[in-house]
Protein backbone atom coordinates (compact mmCIF):
# COMPACT_ATOMS: atom_id res chain seq x y z
CA UNK A 1 0.00 0.00 0.00
CA UNK A 2 1.49 3.44 -0.86
CA UNK A 3 1.87 5.98 2.27
CA UNK A 4 -0.98 8.54 2.95
CA UNK A 5 0.61 12.14 1.81
CA UNK A 6 0.27 12.98 5.79
CA UNK A 7 0.19 9.89 8.20
CA UNK A 8 -2.15 12.11 10.95
CA UNK A 9 -4.54 14.42 9.86
CA UNK A 10 -7.27 16.14 12.39
CA UNK A 11 -10.30 17.76 10.71
CA UNK A 12 -12.39 20.50 12.93
CA UNK A 13 -15.82 20.35 12.81
CA UNK A 14 -18.01 17.45 12.29
CA UNK A 15 -20.64 19.00 9.63
CA UNK A 16 -21.69 17.69 6.35
CA UNK A 17 -18.49 18.75 4.55
CA UNK A 18 -16.15 17.68 7.43
CA UNK A 19 -17.97 14.76 8.29
CA UNK A 20 -17.70 13.68 4.39
CA UNK A 21 -14.19 14.56 4.35
CA UNK A 22 -13.14 12.23 7.62
CA UNK A 23 -15.52 9.61 5.77
CA UNK A 24 -13.39 9.76 2.82
CA UNK A 25 -10.35 9.51 4.37
CA UNK A 26 -11.29 6.72 6.41
CA UNK A 27 -12.39 4.81 3.51
CA UNK A 28 -9.53 6.02 1.25
CA UNK A 29 -6.49 6.20 3.32
CA UNK A 30 -7.00 3.80 5.92
CA UNK A 31 -3.08 3.92 6.97
CA UNK A 32 -3.79 7.48 7.88
CA UNK A 33 -4.43 8.23 11.65
CA UNK A 34 -7.82 10.36 11.31
CA UNK A 35 -8.59 12.97 14.06
CA UNK A 36 -12.02 14.79 14.35
CA UNK A 37 -13.17 17.42 16.70
CA UNK A 38 -16.43 18.82 17.65
CA UNK A 39 -16.97 21.76 20.13
CA UNK A 40 -19.63 19.13 21.68
CA UNK A 41 -19.62 15.11 22.63
CA UNK A 42 -22.69 14.33 20.28
CA UNK A 43 -21.58 14.15 17.09
CA UNK A 44 -18.31 12.17 18.44
CA UNK A 45 -20.81 9.37 19.53
CA UNK A 46 -22.20 9.10 15.98
CA UNK A 47 -19.09 9.36 14.85
CA UNK A 48 -17.37 6.63 16.93
CA UNK A 49 -19.91 4.74 15.54
CA UNK A 50 -19.26 5.37 11.79
CA UNK A 51 -15.28 3.83 12.75
CA UNK A 52 -13.91 7.10 13.23
CA UNK A 53 -11.83 6.28 16.57
CA UNK A 54 -9.95 9.09 17.24
CA UNK A 55 -12.27 12.20 18.56
CA UNK A 56 -11.39 15.45 20.00
CA UNK A 57 -13.65 18.21 21.99
CA UNK A 58 -10.01 18.85 23.40
CA UNK A 59 -8.80 21.26 20.33
CA UNK A 60 -5.35 21.65 21.44
CA UNK A 61 -5.18 17.73 21.69
CA UNK A 62 -6.73 17.35 18.76
CA UNK A 63 -3.91 19.59 16.70
CA UNK A 64 -1.09 17.89 18.88
CA UNK A 65 1.47 15.62 15.98
CA UNK A 66 -0.85 16.28 13.29
CA UNK A 67 0.70 16.65 10.12
CA UNK A 68 -2.55 18.47 8.15
CA UNK A 69 -4.88 20.12 10.05
CA UNK A 70 -8.54 20.56 8.25
CA UNK A 71 -10.46 23.81 9.34
CA UNK A 72 -13.87 22.68 8.52
CA UNK A 73 -15.98 24.90 10.96
CA UNK A 74 -17.99 28.02 9.86
CA UNK A 75 -15.71 30.42 8.76
CA UNK A 76 -16.33 32.73 11.07
CA UNK A 77 -14.79 30.36 13.71
CA UNK A 78 -11.58 30.16 12.05
CA UNK A 79 -9.39 32.55 13.37
CA UNK A 80 -10.29 32.25 16.84
CA UNK A 81 -9.45 28.24 16.48
CA UNK A 82 -6.20 29.09 15.27
CA UNK A 83 -5.43 31.27 17.83
CA UNK A 84 -6.61 28.61 20.37
CA UNK A 85 -4.28 25.41 18.72
CA UNK A 86 -1.52 27.73 17.70
CA UNK A 87 0.51 26.22 20.38
CA UNK A 88 -0.10 22.60 19.42
CA UNK A 89 0.63 23.51 15.50
CA UNK A 90 3.87 22.00 14.19
CA UNK A 91 5.68 24.31 11.93
CA UNK A 92 6.22 20.85 9.62
CA UNK A 93 2.37 20.40 10.01
CA UNK A 94 -0.25 21.71 7.04
CA UNK A 95 -3.00 23.81 7.98
CA UNK A 96 -5.67 24.25 5.40
CA UNK A 97 -9.53 24.86 5.38
CA UNK A 98 -13.29 23.68 3.60
CA UNK A 99 -14.22 27.13 3.13
CA UNK A 100 -16.27 28.63 0.35
CA UNK A 101 -14.65 31.83 0.02
CA UNK A 102 -10.58 32.32 0.22
CA UNK A 103 -9.41 35.84 -0.01
CA UNK A 104 -11.33 36.88 3.42
CA UNK A 105 -9.50 33.41 4.89
CA UNK A 106 -6.34 33.88 3.61
CA UNK A 107 -6.62 38.02 5.10
CA UNK A 108 -7.58 36.49 8.52
CA UNK A 109 -6.34 33.03 9.52
CA UNK A 110 -3.80 32.85 6.44
CA UNK A 111 -1.69 36.56 7.43
CA UNK A 112 -1.96 35.09 11.38
CA UNK A 113 -0.56 31.43 10.62
CA UNK A 114 1.95 32.67 8.64
CA UNK A 115 2.95 35.42 10.90
CA UNK A 116 3.45 32.98 13.54
CA UNK A 117 5.64 30.57 11.16
CA UNK A 118 2.91 28.18 10.55
CA UNK A 119 2.07 26.61 6.80
CA UNK A 120 -1.38 27.36 5.73
CA UNK A 121 -3.04 26.64 2.22
CA UNK A 122 -6.82 27.32 1.50
CA UNK A 123 -8.98 24.69 -0.24
CA UNK A 124 -12.31 24.72 -1.26
CA UNK A 125 -14.26 21.18 -2.58
CA UNK A 126 -16.69 22.53 -4.91
CA UNK A 127 -19.44 19.65 -2.68
CA UNK A 128 -22.33 20.79 -1.16
CA UNK A 129 -26.44 19.52 -0.26
CA UNK A 130 -29.15 20.96 1.04
CA UNK A 131 -28.44 18.86 3.80
CA UNK A 132 -26.46 19.14 7.42
CA UNK A 133 -24.08 17.23 9.41
CA UNK A 134 -22.52 14.23 9.98
CA UNK A 135 -25.70 12.54 9.86
CA UNK A 136 -25.93 13.41 5.78
CA UNK A 137 -22.37 13.07 5.16
CA UNK A 138 -21.26 10.58 3.01
CA UNK A 139 -17.63 10.12 1.17
CA UNK A 140 -19.70 10.35 -2.12
CA UNK A 141 -20.36 13.82 -1.55
CA UNK A 142 -16.28 14.72 -2.49
CA UNK A 143 -16.51 12.43 -5.61
CA UNK A 144 -14.96 13.77 -9.08
CA UNK A 145 -15.46 17.28 -7.20
CA UNK A 146 -13.18 20.04 -8.00
CA UNK A 147 -11.18 20.96 -5.04
CA UNK A 148 -10.01 25.09 -5.66
CA UNK A 149 -6.22 25.36 -3.83
CA UNK A 150 -5.16 28.55 -3.10
CA UNK A 151 -1.44 29.58 -2.08
CA UNK A 152 -0.97 33.01 -2.09
CA UNK A 153 1.69 32.86 1.48
CA UNK A 154 4.27 31.14 -0.84
CA UNK A 155 4.01 27.42 0.97
CA UNK A 156 6.51 25.55 -0.87
CA UNK A 157 5.63 23.72 -4.03
CA UNK A 158 5.91 20.34 -2.78
CA UNK A 159 3.70 21.07 0.46
CA UNK A 160 0.96 22.37 -2.11
CA UNK A 161 1.71 19.16 -4.11
CA UNK A 162 1.25 16.96 -0.94
CA UNK A 163 -2.07 18.83 -0.97
CA UNK A 164 -2.95 18.06 -4.17
CA UNK A 165 -2.21 14.30 -3.80
CA UNK A 166 -4.61 14.07 -0.36
CA UNK A 167 -7.61 15.48 -1.78
CA UNK A 168 -6.76 13.53 -4.73
CA UNK A 169 -6.51 10.49 -2.87
CA UNK A 170 -9.83 11.23 -1.58
CA UNK A 171 -11.43 11.12 -5.23
CA UNK A 172 -11.54 14.39 -5.52
CA UNK A 173 -9.80 17.03 -8.66
CA UNK A 174 -7.36 19.17 -7.23
CA UNK A 175 -7.10 22.78 -8.93
CA UNK A 176 -4.72 25.71 -7.89
CA UNK A 177 -6.03 29.34 -8.58
CA UNK A 178 -5.80 32.67 -6.89
CA UNK A 179 -7.93 33.63 -4.28
CA UNK A 180 -9.31 35.99 -5.75
CA UNK A 181 -10.35 34.52 -8.85
CA UNK A 182 -11.56 32.01 -7.22
CA UNK A 183 -13.62 33.97 -5.14
CA UNK A 184 -14.84 36.04 -8.12
CA UNK A 185 -15.81 32.94 -9.94
CA UNK A 186 -17.91 31.26 -7.00
CA UNK A 187 -19.57 34.79 -6.58
CA UNK A 188 -20.56 33.84 -10.18
CA UNK A 189 -21.56 30.69 -10.52
CA UNK A 190 -22.04 29.38 -6.79
CA UNK A 191 -23.12 32.72 -4.63
CA UNK A 192 -25.42 34.23 -7.31
CA UNK A 193 -27.35 31.18 -8.26
CA UNK A 194 -28.24 31.25 -4.68
CA UNK A 195 -29.22 34.33 -4.74
CA UNK A 196 -31.16 33.70 -7.75
CA UNK A 197 -33.01 31.12 -6.54
CA UNK A 198 -33.77 33.09 -3.08
CA UNK A 199 -35.00 35.82 -5.25
CA UNK A 200 -37.18 33.77 -7.15
CA UNK A 201 -38.38 32.05 -4.42
CA UNK A 202 -39.34 35.15 -2.06
CA UNK A 203 -41.00 37.17 -5.19
CA UNK A 204 -43.20 34.07 -5.72
CA UNK A 205 -45.45 35.22 -3.08
CA UNK A 206 -46.81 38.93 -2.84
CA UNK A 207 -49.21 39.96 -4.75
CA UNK A 208 -53.35 39.63 -5.49
CA UNK A 209 -53.15 35.23 -6.39
CA UNK A 210 -54.70 33.23 -3.80
CA UNK A 211 -52.09 30.90 -2.43
CA UNK A 212 -53.66 27.94 -3.08
CA UNK A 213 -53.78 28.85 -6.42
CA UNK A 214 -49.74 28.97 -6.41
CA UNK A 215 -49.64 25.79 -4.40
CA UNK A 216 -51.02 23.72 -7.03
CA UNK A 217 -49.63 25.54 -9.94
CA UNK A 218 -45.90 24.93 -8.53
CA UNK A 219 -44.14 22.31 -10.81
CA UNK A 220 -40.59 21.36 -10.90
CA UNK A 221 -39.35 24.53 -12.89
CA UNK A 222 -39.93 26.54 -9.43
CA UNK A 223 -39.26 23.22 -6.99
CA UNK A 224 -35.29 22.72 -9.32
CA UNK A 225 -34.96 26.31 -9.45
CA UNK A 226 -35.55 27.41 -5.85
CA UNK A 227 -34.00 24.14 -4.37
CA UNK A 228 -30.59 25.82 -3.46
CA UNK A 229 -32.09 27.76 -1.19
CA UNK A 230 -33.64 25.84 0.93
CA UNK A 231 -29.54 25.21 2.16
CA UNK A 232 -28.43 26.26 5.51
CA UNK A 233 -29.49 30.47 5.57
CA UNK A 234 -27.10 31.14 8.12
CA UNK A 235 -23.84 29.47 6.56
CA UNK A 236 -25.13 31.46 3.16
CA UNK A 237 -25.03 34.27 5.38
CA UNK A 238 -21.53 34.28 6.09
CA UNK A 239 -20.74 33.27 2.28
CA UNK A 240 -22.32 36.19 0.70
CA UNK A 241 -20.81 38.61 3.75
CA UNK A 242 -17.23 37.31 3.50
CA UNK A 243 -17.69 37.71 0.09
CA UNK A 244 -18.99 40.83 -0.37
CA UNK A 245 -17.47 43.05 -2.64
CA UNK A 246 -17.51 39.99 -5.48
CA UNK A 247 -21.38 39.21 -5.07
CA UNK A 248 -22.03 43.08 -5.30
CA UNK A 249 -20.61 43.54 -8.25
CA UNK A 250 -22.40 40.39 -9.77
CA UNK A 251 -25.80 41.40 -8.05
CA UNK A 252 -25.15 45.35 -9.95
CA UNK A 253 -24.69 43.45 -13.02
CA UNK A 254 -27.80 41.11 -12.52
CA UNK A 255 -30.08 44.27 -11.68
CA UNK A 256 -28.61 46.10 -14.91
CA UNK A 257 -29.77 43.17 -17.14
CA UNK A 258 -33.31 43.23 -15.86
CA UNK A 259 -33.84 46.45 -16.24
CA UNK A 260 -32.49 45.35 -19.90
CA UNK A 261 -34.85 42.49 -20.30
CA UNK A 262 -37.96 44.74 -18.66
CA UNK A 263 -36.85 47.63 -20.90
CA UNK A 264 -37.30 44.37 -24.12
CA UNK A 265 -40.34 44.11 -23.28
CA UNK A 266 -41.86 47.48 -21.97
CA UNK A 267 -40.44 47.93 -25.59
CA UNK A 268 -42.48 45.01 -27.32
CA UNK A 269 -39.32 44.26 -28.55
CA UNK A 270 -39.52 40.11 -29.27
CA UNK A 271 -36.32 39.70 -30.88
CA UNK A 272 -34.45 41.33 -28.38
CA UNK A 273 -36.26 39.00 -25.49
CA UNK A 274 -35.32 36.27 -27.95
CA UNK A 275 -32.34 37.28 -27.71
CA UNK A 276 -31.92 37.70 -24.22
CA UNK A 277 -32.63 34.13 -23.69
CA UNK A 278 -30.49 32.44 -26.14
CA UNK A 279 -27.88 33.81 -24.42
CA UNK A 280 -28.17 32.51 -20.97
CA UNK A 281 -28.24 29.08 -22.91
CA UNK A 282 -25.75 29.44 -24.47
CA UNK A 283 -23.52 31.11 -21.71
CA UNK A 284 -24.80 27.96 -19.65
CA UNK A 285 -23.69 25.23 -21.93
CA UNK A 286 -20.25 27.35 -22.41
CA UNK A 287 -19.82 27.11 -18.62
CA UNK A 288 -20.77 23.54 -18.16
CA UNK A 289 -18.99 22.08 -21.36
CA UNK A 290 -15.56 20.94 -19.40
CA UNK A 291 -12.77 20.69 -21.84
CA UNK B 1 -65.53 -0.42 -20.06
CA UNK B 2 -66.80 3.75 -19.17
CA UNK B 3 -67.57 5.62 -21.74
CA UNK B 4 -64.58 8.36 -22.67
CA UNK B 5 -65.50 11.92 -21.99
CA UNK B 6 -65.37 13.06 -25.33
CA UNK B 7 -65.41 10.09 -28.28
CA UNK B 8 -63.42 11.42 -30.82
CA UNK B 9 -60.30 14.39 -29.49
CA UNK B 10 -58.27 16.24 -32.01
CA UNK B 11 -55.27 17.85 -31.02
CA UNK B 12 -52.82 20.28 -33.26
CA UNK B 13 -49.40 20.17 -32.94
CA UNK B 14 -47.43 17.33 -32.36
CA UNK B 15 -44.56 18.87 -30.14
CA UNK B 16 -44.02 17.54 -26.14
CA UNK B 17 -46.71 18.76 -24.73
CA UNK B 18 -49.35 18.02 -27.17
CA UNK B 19 -47.78 14.77 -28.23
CA UNK B 20 -47.75 13.28 -24.15
CA UNK B 21 -51.66 14.16 -24.53
CA UNK B 22 -51.88 11.81 -27.59
CA UNK B 23 -50.21 9.05 -26.37
CA UNK B 24 -51.81 9.42 -22.59
CA UNK B 25 -55.17 9.28 -24.87
CA UNK B 26 -54.18 6.34 -26.60
CA UNK B 27 -53.32 5.00 -23.53
CA UNK B 28 -55.83 5.64 -21.24
CA UNK B 29 -59.10 6.33 -23.73
CA UNK B 30 -58.70 3.54 -25.60
CA UNK B 31 -62.14 3.92 -26.79
CA UNK B 32 -61.75 8.00 -28.02
CA UNK B 33 -60.99 8.07 -31.41
CA UNK B 34 -57.66 9.97 -31.32
CA UNK B 35 -56.42 12.30 -34.12
CA UNK B 36 -53.18 14.16 -34.56
CA UNK B 37 -52.53 16.79 -37.08
CA UNK B 38 -49.44 18.62 -38.12
CA UNK B 39 -48.32 21.05 -40.52
CA UNK B 40 -45.99 18.28 -41.97
CA UNK B 41 -45.65 14.38 -42.97
CA UNK B 42 -42.52 13.88 -41.04
CA UNK B 43 -43.78 13.65 -37.19
CA UNK B 44 -47.28 12.07 -38.26
CA UNK B 45 -44.89 9.12 -39.30
CA UNK B 46 -43.48 8.85 -36.34
CA UNK B 47 -46.85 9.08 -34.45
CA UNK B 48 -48.08 6.66 -36.57
CA UNK B 49 -45.31 4.07 -35.48
CA UNK B 50 -46.65 4.68 -32.34
CA UNK B 51 -49.78 3.77 -32.68
CA UNK B 52 -51.34 6.80 -33.37
CA UNK B 53 -53.35 5.97 -36.45
CA UNK B 54 -55.41 8.89 -37.43
CA UNK B 55 -53.16 11.32 -38.52
CA UNK B 56 -53.64 14.77 -40.94
CA UNK B 57 -52.08 17.33 -42.31
CA UNK B 58 -55.04 19.25 -42.99
CA UNK B 59 -56.85 21.02 -40.77
CA UNK B 60 -59.99 21.21 -41.57
CA UNK B 61 -60.36 17.73 -42.39
CA UNK B 62 -59.27 16.72 -38.54
CA UNK B 63 -61.78 19.15 -37.16
CA UNK B 64 -64.22 17.39 -39.00
CA UNK B 65 -67.11 15.60 -36.89
CA UNK B 66 -64.59 16.10 -33.55
CA UNK B 67 -65.93 16.65 -30.10
CA UNK B 68 -62.75 17.94 -28.40
CA UNK B 69 -60.14 20.02 -30.24
CA UNK B 70 -57.26 20.86 -28.66
CA UNK B 71 -54.60 23.77 -29.60
CA UNK B 72 -51.26 22.52 -28.32
CA UNK B 73 -48.82 24.71 -31.63
CA UNK B 74 -47.45 27.47 -30.20
CA UNK B 75 -50.26 29.85 -28.75
CA UNK B 76 -48.66 32.74 -31.69
CA UNK B 77 -50.41 30.09 -33.97
CA UNK B 78 -53.73 29.60 -32.25
CA UNK B 79 -55.62 32.66 -34.11
CA UNK B 80 -54.84 31.77 -37.63
CA UNK B 81 -55.71 27.91 -36.98
CA UNK B 82 -58.60 28.83 -35.57
CA UNK B 83 -60.04 30.96 -38.16
CA UNK B 84 -58.75 28.56 -40.80
CA UNK B 85 -61.13 25.21 -38.88
CA UNK B 86 -63.67 27.63 -37.74
CA UNK B 87 -66.34 25.90 -40.63
CA UNK B 88 -65.38 22.24 -39.67
CA UNK B 89 -65.72 23.13 -35.72
CA UNK B 90 -69.38 21.42 -34.73
CA UNK B 91 -71.43 23.86 -32.39
CA UNK B 92 -71.58 21.50 -30.02
CA UNK B 93 -67.58 20.88 -30.13
CA UNK B 94 -65.32 21.95 -27.57
CA UNK B 95 -62.22 23.89 -27.92
CA UNK B 96 -59.33 24.29 -25.74
CA UNK B 97 -55.33 24.57 -25.30
CA UNK B 98 -52.37 23.78 -23.81
CA UNK B 99 -50.80 26.75 -23.63
CA UNK B 100 -49.00 28.45 -21.01
CA UNK B 101 -50.86 31.99 -20.12
CA UNK B 102 -54.61 32.50 -20.61
CA UNK B 103 -55.62 35.88 -20.50
CA UNK B 104 -53.76 36.78 -23.86
CA UNK B 105 -55.18 33.13 -25.35
CA UNK B 106 -58.88 34.05 -23.87
CA UNK B 107 -58.90 37.73 -25.91
CA UNK B 108 -57.88 36.42 -28.78
CA UNK B 109 -58.61 32.89 -29.86
CA UNK B 110 -61.46 32.65 -27.12
CA UNK B 111 -62.99 35.64 -28.05
CA UNK B 112 -62.98 34.52 -31.93
CA UNK B 113 -64.47 31.46 -31.16
CA UNK B 114 -66.85 32.91 -28.54
CA UNK B 115 -68.42 35.02 -31.26
CA UNK B 116 -68.94 32.73 -33.84
CA UNK B 117 -71.40 30.92 -31.28
CA UNK B 118 -68.18 27.83 -30.93
CA UNK B 119 -67.25 27.30 -27.38
CA UNK B 120 -63.99 27.72 -25.91
CA UNK B 121 -62.26 26.84 -22.46
CA UNK B 122 -58.88 26.93 -21.67
CA UNK B 123 -56.38 24.33 -20.57
CA UNK B 124 -52.72 24.47 -18.90
CA UNK B 125 -51.08 21.53 -17.98
CA UNK B 126 -48.42 22.45 -15.70
CA UNK B 127 -45.96 19.85 -17.33
CA UNK B 128 -42.97 20.72 -19.07
CA UNK B 129 -39.15 19.74 -19.82
CA UNK B 130 -36.25 21.09 -21.42
CA UNK B 131 -36.89 18.49 -24.53
CA UNK B 132 -38.89 19.08 -27.34
CA UNK B 133 -40.57 17.69 -29.84
CA UNK B 134 -42.84 14.17 -30.41
CA UNK B 135 -39.36 12.07 -29.87
CA UNK B 136 -39.08 13.01 -26.31
CA UNK B 137 -43.25 13.09 -25.68
CA UNK B 138 -44.56 11.06 -23.10
CA UNK B 139 -47.64 10.04 -21.12
CA UNK B 140 -45.78 10.13 -18.16
CA UNK B 141 -45.12 14.20 -18.50
CA UNK B 142 -49.04 14.26 -17.52
CA UNK B 143 -49.08 12.11 -14.58
CA UNK B 144 -49.98 13.96 -11.41
CA UNK B 145 -50.11 17.42 -13.30
CA UNK B 146 -52.63 20.02 -12.37
CA UNK B 147 -54.08 21.55 -15.10
CA UNK B 148 -55.81 25.05 -14.70
CA UNK B 149 -58.75 25.20 -16.13
CA UNK B 150 -60.12 28.60 -17.04
CA UNK B 151 -63.80 29.23 -18.55
CA UNK B 152 -64.23 33.11 -18.75
CA UNK B 153 -66.59 33.29 -21.57
CA UNK B 154 -68.87 31.16 -19.63
CA UNK B 155 -69.60 27.92 -21.56
CA UNK B 156 -72.16 25.41 -19.43
CA UNK B 157 -70.88 23.92 -16.37
CA UNK B 158 -71.40 20.04 -17.55
CA UNK B 159 -68.89 20.66 -20.66
CA UNK B 160 -66.42 22.18 -18.38
CA UNK B 161 -67.12 19.26 -16.33
CA UNK B 162 -66.59 16.89 -18.89
CA UNK B 163 -63.57 18.86 -19.74
CA UNK B 164 -62.41 17.87 -16.24
CA UNK B 165 -63.25 14.20 -16.66
CA UNK B 166 -61.02 14.31 -19.57
CA UNK B 167 -58.20 15.64 -17.95
CA UNK B 168 -58.40 13.07 -14.51
CA UNK B 169 -58.87 10.48 -17.50
CA UNK B 170 -55.57 10.97 -18.44
CA UNK B 171 -53.66 11.29 -15.06
CA UNK B 172 -53.78 14.99 -14.50
CA UNK B 173 -55.44 17.22 -11.09
CA UNK B 174 -58.05 19.72 -13.28
CA UNK B 175 -58.04 22.78 -11.28
CA UNK B 176 -60.53 25.68 -12.14
CA UNK B 177 -59.12 29.33 -11.73
CA UNK B 178 -59.83 32.61 -13.15
CA UNK B 179 -57.32 33.55 -16.47
CA UNK B 180 -55.97 36.47 -14.57
CA UNK B 181 -54.88 34.83 -11.53
CA UNK B 182 -53.87 31.49 -13.49
CA UNK B 183 -51.43 34.47 -15.61
CA UNK B 184 -50.24 36.07 -12.09
CA UNK B 185 -49.62 33.12 -10.57
CA UNK B 186 -47.52 31.32 -13.13
CA UNK B 187 -45.50 34.71 -13.70
CA UNK B 188 -44.22 33.92 -10.21
CA UNK B 189 -44.09 30.40 -10.21
CA UNK B 190 -43.05 29.40 -13.92
CA UNK B 191 -42.14 33.24 -15.89
CA UNK B 192 -39.62 34.32 -12.81
CA UNK B 193 -37.94 31.46 -11.79
CA UNK B 194 -37.08 30.94 -15.70
CA UNK B 195 -36.06 34.72 -15.91
CA UNK B 196 -33.88 34.11 -12.53
CA UNK B 197 -31.75 30.25 -14.53
CA UNK B 198 -31.56 32.77 -17.49
CA UNK B 199 -30.31 35.80 -15.60
CA UNK B 200 -28.10 33.41 -13.47
CA UNK B 201 -26.40 32.08 -16.43
CA UNK B 202 -26.30 35.18 -17.95
CA UNK B 203 -24.38 37.07 -15.39
CA UNK B 204 -22.16 33.92 -14.55
CA UNK B 205 -19.70 34.63 -17.58
CA UNK B 206 -18.35 38.33 -17.92
CA UNK B 207 -15.93 39.68 -15.79
CA UNK B 208 -11.81 39.26 -15.03
CA UNK B 209 -12.09 35.72 -13.85
CA UNK B 210 -10.54 33.43 -17.04
CA UNK B 211 -13.23 30.96 -18.51
CA UNK B 212 -11.61 27.00 -17.57
CA UNK B 213 -11.55 28.39 -13.71
CA UNK B 214 -15.43 29.44 -14.07
CA UNK B 215 -15.68 25.97 -15.75
CA UNK B 216 -13.55 23.62 -13.16
CA UNK B 217 -16.02 25.34 -10.28
CA UNK B 218 -19.14 24.86 -11.71
CA UNK B 219 -21.24 22.22 -9.70
CA UNK B 220 -24.51 20.78 -9.16
CA UNK B 221 -26.10 24.11 -7.62
CA UNK B 222 -25.08 26.30 -10.75
CA UNK B 223 -26.59 23.08 -13.18
CA UNK B 224 -30.07 23.18 -11.16
CA UNK B 225 -30.37 26.35 -10.89
CA UNK B 226 -29.96 27.40 -14.49
CA UNK B 227 -31.68 24.07 -15.66
CA UNK B 228 -34.93 25.48 -16.73
CA UNK B 229 -33.19 27.93 -18.85
CA UNK B 230 -31.82 25.64 -21.50
CA UNK B 231 -35.29 25.21 -22.50
CA UNK B 232 -37.07 26.38 -25.98
CA UNK B 233 -35.57 29.98 -26.24
CA UNK B 234 -38.22 30.74 -28.93
CA UNK B 235 -41.07 29.40 -26.62
CA UNK B 236 -39.97 31.26 -23.50
CA UNK B 237 -39.75 34.48 -25.65
CA UNK B 238 -43.63 34.01 -26.83
CA UNK B 239 -44.69 33.21 -23.42
CA UNK B 240 -42.95 35.95 -21.82
CA UNK B 241 -44.00 38.23 -24.63
CA UNK B 242 -47.82 36.98 -23.99
CA UNK B 243 -48.12 37.26 -19.86
CA UNK B 244 -45.98 40.76 -20.21
CA UNK B 245 -47.94 42.97 -17.79
CA UNK B 246 -47.74 40.44 -14.92
CA UNK B 247 -44.24 39.30 -15.84
CA UNK B 248 -42.93 43.02 -15.71
CA UNK B 249 -44.61 43.50 -12.30
CA UNK B 250 -42.78 40.28 -10.84
CA UNK B 251 -39.69 41.62 -12.44
CA UNK B 252 -39.64 44.92 -11.36
CA UNK B 253 -40.19 43.46 -7.35
CA UNK B 254 -37.07 41.55 -8.21
CA UNK B 255 -35.15 44.71 -8.84
CA UNK B 256 -36.35 45.81 -5.56
CA UNK B 257 -36.05 43.16 -3.99
CA UNK B 258 -31.99 42.95 -5.04
CA UNK B 259 -31.38 46.60 -4.74
CA UNK B 260 -32.37 45.18 -0.59
CA UNK B 261 -30.37 42.99 -0.34
CA UNK B 262 -27.50 44.64 -2.16
CA UNK B 263 -28.09 47.38 0.39
CA UNK B 264 -28.08 44.95 3.32
CA UNK B 265 -24.48 43.91 2.18
CA UNK B 266 -23.15 47.57 1.43
CA UNK B 267 -24.72 48.10 5.29
CA UNK B 268 -22.73 45.65 6.78
CA UNK B 269 -26.34 44.23 8.25
CA UNK B 270 -25.17 40.37 8.85
CA UNK B 271 -28.82 39.80 10.68
CA UNK B 272 -30.49 41.48 7.48
CA UNK B 273 -29.07 39.48 4.99
CA UNK B 274 -29.60 36.65 7.10
CA UNK B 275 -33.36 37.36 7.54
CA UNK B 276 -33.57 38.27 3.65
CA UNK B 277 -32.31 34.43 2.95
CA UNK B 278 -34.72 32.83 5.69
CA UNK B 279 -37.45 34.46 4.17
CA UNK B 280 -36.91 32.70 0.82
CA UNK B 281 -36.83 29.32 2.14
CA UNK B 282 -40.12 30.00 3.99
CA UNK B 283 -41.95 31.31 1.04
CA UNK B 284 -40.56 28.16 -0.88
CA UNK B 285 -41.84 25.92 2.04
CA UNK B 286 -45.20 27.68 2.25
CA UNK B 287 -45.38 27.28 -2.18
CA UNK B 288 -44.31 23.63 -1.92
CA UNK B 289 -46.42 22.70 1.12
CA UNK B 290 -49.60 21.23 -0.94
CA UNK B 291 -52.69 20.47 1.45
Amino acid sequence: MQEPPFSTVTIYGPGLLGGSVALAVRDRLPGCELRLWARREQPLQLANSLGITHTYTDALAAAEGAELIIFATPIGAFEELARLILPAISKNALVTDVGSVKAYVHRTTGELLTDRGRMFIGSHPMAGAETQGLENATPELLQGATVAITNPHGVAAEMEQRLADFWQALGCKPYSMQPGHHDRAVARISHMPHIMAALGARNALPGDVPLPDLQRLAASGFRDTTRVCSGAASMWADILWENDVAVRQVLNNCVNDLHRLIFLLEDQDRAGVLRWLNGAKETRETILQKD
